[in-house]
């Protein structure tokens, strides 16, 4: 028969810390700390399985082990020397709590002073001489069943506490006598028949099963469920239940409870930190009817307050050197709680403690330094996703608070991108840039999409009153390494008049300053001074030294052991000379996006490219083609400059042809008078060119086989430029959208002749490999064919998604949000690559490609270059490199480096 | 060494009919006769290898086979007891003509008469004692070897012959002397000298390897790379030389030359049947200088021209003889070219002979009666295509003459739709519609969309002036069976003046009459009687006995021996009892796919389809569903009836909302005022319902889960339908567009609860199986989870070709054709699946399908399961049918025999 039930304490220790999985964290780690000498109330685990088997059986904890339990308990009596329900001798009591593989603080229910009942309570009073002690409990245990097992609203208990204490004339807990909580019970008690329609429960073990199942149930409310998702913990794991022995804090003035970190949470900072009241129960710490004091006397310093390591030195000197030893044993913060009774320590619980991103960071640094970890171990501890933290520009703390305490707060959104902004109101895109000039701008939508990137780019910051994490404006901030805060809902917007009203103020566009803080989700009216972060400082603006940065030194460290752990290559995606530099600071290998339509759109070139778009033959495209070749040409040579001595791959031109067209009658008639010739002429090209479906469309190869000019002049740019360069250009050619193998062989041609006209004409040899981007599903099916052409691929895993779903980005918005919620994709396959279908494909083309071509070259250039769990997969993929844009490159470089630790 | 050369006749037949891919057809077919003792010029044939060699190695024959090449003259000099360019005796003329694995009539080389020169032209003349006869060989010979290997063009040839004609007072060819022919041939050399530069080259060995080189050339020629293409004959194959000593038809009046099919090759019946000219070469057959004479007496009967049974009686007994026992040996329908030098027959190659559909089909039949073939290879033969022909509606072949006569001929397009048709012009499709109660309309445009759907349906046929056989008219006409001819470019349309103008004509639309004829491309003005076909007759309308009609006969023999054969099974497309009752008739095994949307589209239901779709929450939608529930259990009724006993594929709503809404102002307000709602509320709606990539966007399940109550009311309807139908009805319940399990799982679970509601509420019993469309390609990919859920598949390969490609079907003409016409795609994947590619999902979901449920049931209704090469595949694939619109049923049938035929 399945073992259902592991003991632990008082020498019976069947679990430990590596049986996380089963007996849950809490389980494991009070097995372990006994299994160290380490003062624990003995008591038993009911696996995480008999949660699942619950579920599985209808919401019944299966027989087995109910019989285990019991076994359990009888062996715990043993233990104690007591007896659960004992009438006439000092009763055994139990906590029963919830305890999942991974923390979830907070979420589940705990129930104390379990076994307590009408009788018990007396024989309580009797055994512990103090009456106070056991009335206070048999209220606590009342109303915590009451409202964990049997579902009663905590506000009527409350509501009858503060009535009876106004009765006495009495307004702290602690002032309440023996007698006061005989009445109070009493009360309470009534309350249970009335609400529930039964007496409280007076059987101990009625009582035990009840809190048991109430455990199992409380996996799934509403916010349990809800954290697992934002977590993204598996519905499967369950949780398991503790059943413990209890030990009382609230026993007199020699007892207490407490909670206590090793380091500085907030701050990663190495000082023993904590919270402790006197003659209490756990649940009074965080309940904040009394104010919990300060551990040390450091903490106590100023406020005045009785510190722990003042008032019980010995407690406090015995709580130290277990912290520090459990800290030393788990190699990690821990966070634990303990309880004195009558001067004896316990401890209740520990775990690795809960963290800023700041504060994991330096805390596996120093832990590295402290010869605790090694730098393997800290790597792999990091949460990837916090180096963004490090990079982001930043308020000063104390001016914030400044603004604060003038009642500049206006409201908190979601922090969709961290770091600091501040500017002058600007409601549209266009404000945005045309405003920029002038000044720091924060552009204040309700929501944005793909035509406000230009005002993005422009804006210190984005705020947005509507959307999500995953929103446009979290998306393409973060992509660019802008502050962002999202779904900031209070603010009122009216674009017509031009004003943001919120938290009873209105702001002006275009006059009011508003200052956002991407990492915390504040908004504030008026002018904070915003600097770049420290790390850009030293490294991109060159305008601190490193020694000066701590914080540097950090970000440099993880960089430098990333560096020699990772396999894959991390290179960005970079359209400018400007963002190629950034990457390159941020430790880019070189670029393996070089979009060469966003060049097309400057306010010169646009001209050209919509005459080319408008001539009627090959010609009239060729004549328009030729006044963009200089402006290409010296495009690449800025790039090749700044990416000196590494690849640059530069993908050619992929949008459909009608993106570069106005779409609104001004526009048309402006491009009409500029061009000198009709709107009617240019109205018809532009319905000519309309498509019902344009990510399906006439674009990428298929405008290079209809219109090979236009990739013969891009090519020519590229060749030109770099032997402008010289060898520090290495340019890499990439043709996108490629389906078919026959697509590339005949663009090949088209491209190696213009190549060798160019070395003709200039008596060179330039060379370039030539590749292609995989991103349409039929071509990683058929990648053993295409890879006889390409010299490499990339995957665009962005339209590789969207065809491999069948979800346009654009429209999938009516429908994935409720996906997501409804549980039928676990994540937007946008934000995080779709391993399992998707994923499917990448390894499809991978193992047909190097079939074909050994040596074949593998990249991914989508925006999941910078996502760590996508990281991860690329790396198992066998890819040789991810590319990202400039401010990811930071989280994938350490991203790889943990995909390579973990393997 | 590799043989690159093969000798036939004169008892070397170092070939046979067994090696056509390495000789061709005539090389092969030309060793076979002489092995079996038939009269054969004895020669040697060239590999289909060398000409492969020939442009691997930059356009020259290699010297290996240069070497075999003279070798084979040396030994045919030796059985022939000639030399060649001997000048003092006979000397040996050859002929050198091209020979390809299969056929490619007229669209290759030939050069007659090698070997003369002017030295040996006068020894000819000696040896045959027959001036004329030498000097009109040398002059065949400089025409025929300046325009094939000299590259001159005929027309200045022409021309001077004219002009000696002329300037001799002679008409015919034959009235010309040998002197006169002696003058031609001067000015003919001085043709060549002027154009070429050269004078006539005189050595034979030059003219050999000139002719030879000629040959391989013409392979790829714009006119033989085109039929290849139209034929789909790869390029890779190449054509083999046949160099053959010559024997001449024109020496004398016991010397002649012919053609002869041993059947009808327009109707199929047994009827020897040829054409010959006494004194000439084969060219002279063909060039219609001469008008040439019936082989049998019958052919002559009332023409007065000597037939060749009665002109040369010995020598057409032996030619009757052979052709019989060529037509035994070959097992099949042959064409033969012959010669008759002083009176004795040699046969200059034999061939299957090309034949039209009907044609094909007689004969395949009638050999099965003659004991021929079995009707395995009956089937193997028949080109399933060309069972349309048997489908479609006919004309009276004497009244369409009349017409002609009558000078209402007006053009020929492309024979895109087989059938006749006749009726009022109309240009636009609502036009069509209007009229079709009046009496019957043809539908003429210059091209058709998918908005004319509807006036395609209520025409009798389909008439364009641009488009080719792949366009949008064409592909949905085939699929309707509706007659339609495309590309008729000479048709002017005026819409605004509701006019045709075409050969001189004005036709006004709503008054004239128009008759078009799908199966040849002709168009007349006028009013031509059009029926359904016999099969139709018999099969749909019941109007004629089945021992009434031959053809009948033939289609059921056919689908009688391809049901004995088939694997997969053959469903239909079909969403009304009409179309359900037609296909059935012509065999189909249930309905496939039955879209639920095209009952939407009704004008008493759309008004409540539109009134759900306003509707802004869940029970305002309800009672809109409510209003279409009787409607939807009503076209499912009348659907089972018509299937009775067979399983109904049903699938649920499909397309996104936004299709169901009018586009245009008038319909919005039209919209408004019926809903009583204002024109603000729909505008708002539609552009709420707005989708960038409608193709990727909220549609299939997608909608099924944001609105569940869409889909149970679709299934109540089902399950209602089913449970009134009684025993009878089969439904099968198919989910859209899934990619993830998850979206099954989810809707499973809604959809069951309304089946368990309906049970309840009908205290009854009611199951259907539930399954899903394979159209996303992630839903390929992952096929193992989905069988979990899933009880059957279908692939919807339409979607999927557009999403595995990503190609817009909608906008991918402005590319497709031109992927086409540079090969870099083999077919329009739309036409004919893309097996490489996207018949790699399809084999990965099989796979992956079956591997989680062995059972899976498996099938296909998109539009490639009407067509005969995706058919092939599909059987090969595993799968258990396929589904195709009513007219494609029995084509997929004896594609689906020929398909298990193969295996």
């Amino acid at each position: 028969m399945a073992k259902h039930v592991y003991t632990f304490g008082a020498d019976r220790n069947e679990g430990g810390a590596s049986m996380r999985n089963l007996l849950g964290g809490k389980g494991c780690n009070l097995a372990e700390m006994a299994s160290l000498g380490i003062p624990v109330p003995p008591g038993f685990t009911l696996t995480t399985e008999v949660c699942s088997d619950y579920y599985a059986e209808g919401r019944t904890v299966p027989a087995g082990a109910v019989a285990q339990a019991e076994e359990a308990l009888a062996w715990l009596e043993r233990a104690r020397g007591l007896k659960f329900g004992d009438e006439t001798g000092l009763p055994l009591l139990l906590s029963v709590r919830s305890g999942a593989r991974t923390s979830m603080p907070g979420m589940m229910d705990t129930v104390l002073n379990l076994g307590l009942n009408d009788r018990t309570v007396v024989a309580l009073e009797k055994a512990s001489g103090n009456p106070r002690f056991a009335w206070d409990s048999y209220r606590r245990f009342i109303t915590m069943y009451s409202n964990v097992v049997l579902g009663l609203e905590h506000a009527a208990f409350e509501a009858e506490l503060e009535r009876a204490k106004e009765g006495l004339g009495k307004h702290e807990d602690t002032a309440l006598s023996a007698d006061d909580w005989k009445k109070v019970v009493a009360a309470f008690k009534e309350i249970v028949r009335e609400e529930s329609g039964k007496p409280f429960p007076q059987d101990p073990r009625e009582q035990l099963h009840g809190a048991i199942r109430a455990v199992f149930e409380s996996w799934n409310t509403a916010r349990a469920v809800t954290y697992r998702k934002l977590h993204r913990i598996p519905d499967e794991w369950g949780t398991a239940v503790n059943v413990q022995s209890m030990v009382f804090g609230n026993m007199g003035d020699d007892c207490g409870t407490g909670v206590a970190f090793t380091r500085d949470p907030a701050t990663g900072e190495k000082r023993f930190y904590g919270e402790y009241l006197i003659n209490a129960q756990g649940e009074d710490v965080v309940a904040g009817i009394r104010t919990p004091q300060p551990i040390t006397e450091t903490q106590a310093q100023g406020t005045g307050l009785p510190s722990l390591e003042a008032v019980m030195p010995s407690a406090y000197a015995e709580l130290l050197a277990t912290a520090t030893r459990l800290e030393r044993h788990f190699r990690d913060m821990q966070d634990i709680e303990f309880t004195m009774e009558r001067g004896k320590l316990y401890l209740l619980q520990t775990r690795n403690g809960k963290r800023t991103a700041m504060a994991g960071i330096r805390i596996a640094l120093d832990l590295v330094d402290e010869g605790l970890l090694d730098e393997r171990e800290a790597l792999k501890r990091l949460d990837a996703d916090s180096l963004s933290q490090l990079l982001a520009p930043v308020f000063d703390p104390q001016e914030k608070e400044k603004l604060r305490a003038a009642g500049a707060f206006l409201t908190k959104g979601l922090n969709a991108g961290p770091g600091a902004a501040a500017g002058v109101i600007a409601l549209t895109a266009e404000e945005a840039e045309a405003r920029a000039a002038s000044g720091p701008v924060v552009l204040v939508r309700v929501e944005t999409s793909p035509e406000d990137i230009a005002g993005m780019v422009a804006a210190q910051g984005i705020l947005t009153a509507r959307g999500g994490m995953t929103s446009h404006a979290a998306v393409v901030a973060r992509g660019m390494g802008k502050p962002c805060v999202c779904g900031a809902s209070a603010l009122q917007i009216d674009y017509q008049a031009g004003i943001v009203t919120v938290a009873g103020r209105t702001l002006k566009a275009g006059e009011d300053w508003i200052s956002m803080d991407g990492s915390t989700g504040e908004v504030f009216a008026g002018k904070l001074p915003a600097q770049a972060s420290e790390v850009n400082q030293v490294l991109v603006e060159g305008t601190l030294k490193p020694e000066g940065s701590d914080l540097h030194r950090c970000f440099a460290r993880i960089m430098e052991w990333s560096a020699r752990h990772k396999k894959l290559h991390v290179r960005t995606n970079a359209d400018t000379p400007h963002d190629a530099k950034i990457a390159r600071a941020f430790g880019a290998a070189g670029i393996g996006l070089c979009r060469t339509e966003h060049m097309f759109f400057d306010a010169e070139r646009i001209t050209a490219v919509r005459e080319m778009i408008l001539a009627t033959d090959t010609e009239g495209r060729q004549k328009a083609l030729a006044k963009l070749l200089p402006m290409q040409r010296a495009d690449f040579l800025g790039i090749f400059e700044a990416m000196a001595g590494l690849p640059v791959t530069i993908r050619l031109l992929d949008p459909p042809l009608h993106e570069f067209l106005p779409v609104d009658d001004e526009g048309q008639g402006e491009m009409a008078k500029v061009l000198g010739v009709s709107v009617e002429t240019v109205r018809r090209r532009v319905a000519q060119l309309h498509e019902v479906n344009p990510m399906l469309g006439h674009r990428g190869c298929r405008l290079g086989i209809t219109f090979p000019e236009i990739y013969r002049m891009q090519v020519r740019a590229i060749a030109e430029a770099a032997l402008d360069a010289g060898a520090k250009a290495h340019p890499e050619i990439m043709v996108p959208l490629v389906g078919a193998v026959k697509e590339l062989t005949w663009l090949k041609t088209e491209l190696l002749d213009e190549i060798e006209t160019v070395n003709r004409e200039r008596n060179t040899a330039f060379i370039a490999p030539i590749g292609t981007m995989i991103e349409v599903p039929r071509a990683a099916l058929t990648a053993d064919k295409i890879a006889v052409e390409a010299a490499f691929f990339s995957f665009g895993t962005n339209d590789l998604t969207q065809m491999g779903f069948g979800f346009s980005r654009d429209d999938a918005g009516s429908f994935l949000p409720e996906y997501v919620g409804k549980k039928i994709l676990e994540d937007d396959p946008f934000q995080s690559l779709d391993q399992e279908g998707i994923g499917e494909l990448v390894k499809i083309a991978v193992a047909k490609g190097r079939s074909a071509r050994p040596d074949l070259k593998v990249g991914i250039c989508g925006e999941h270059g910078g996502d760590p769990r996508s990281v991860a997969f690329f790396h198992r993929a066998g890819l040789d490199y991810v590319s990202c844009s400039p401010y990811r490159v930071p989280i994938a470089i350490l991203a790889a480096a943990q995909a390579a630790l973990d393997a």
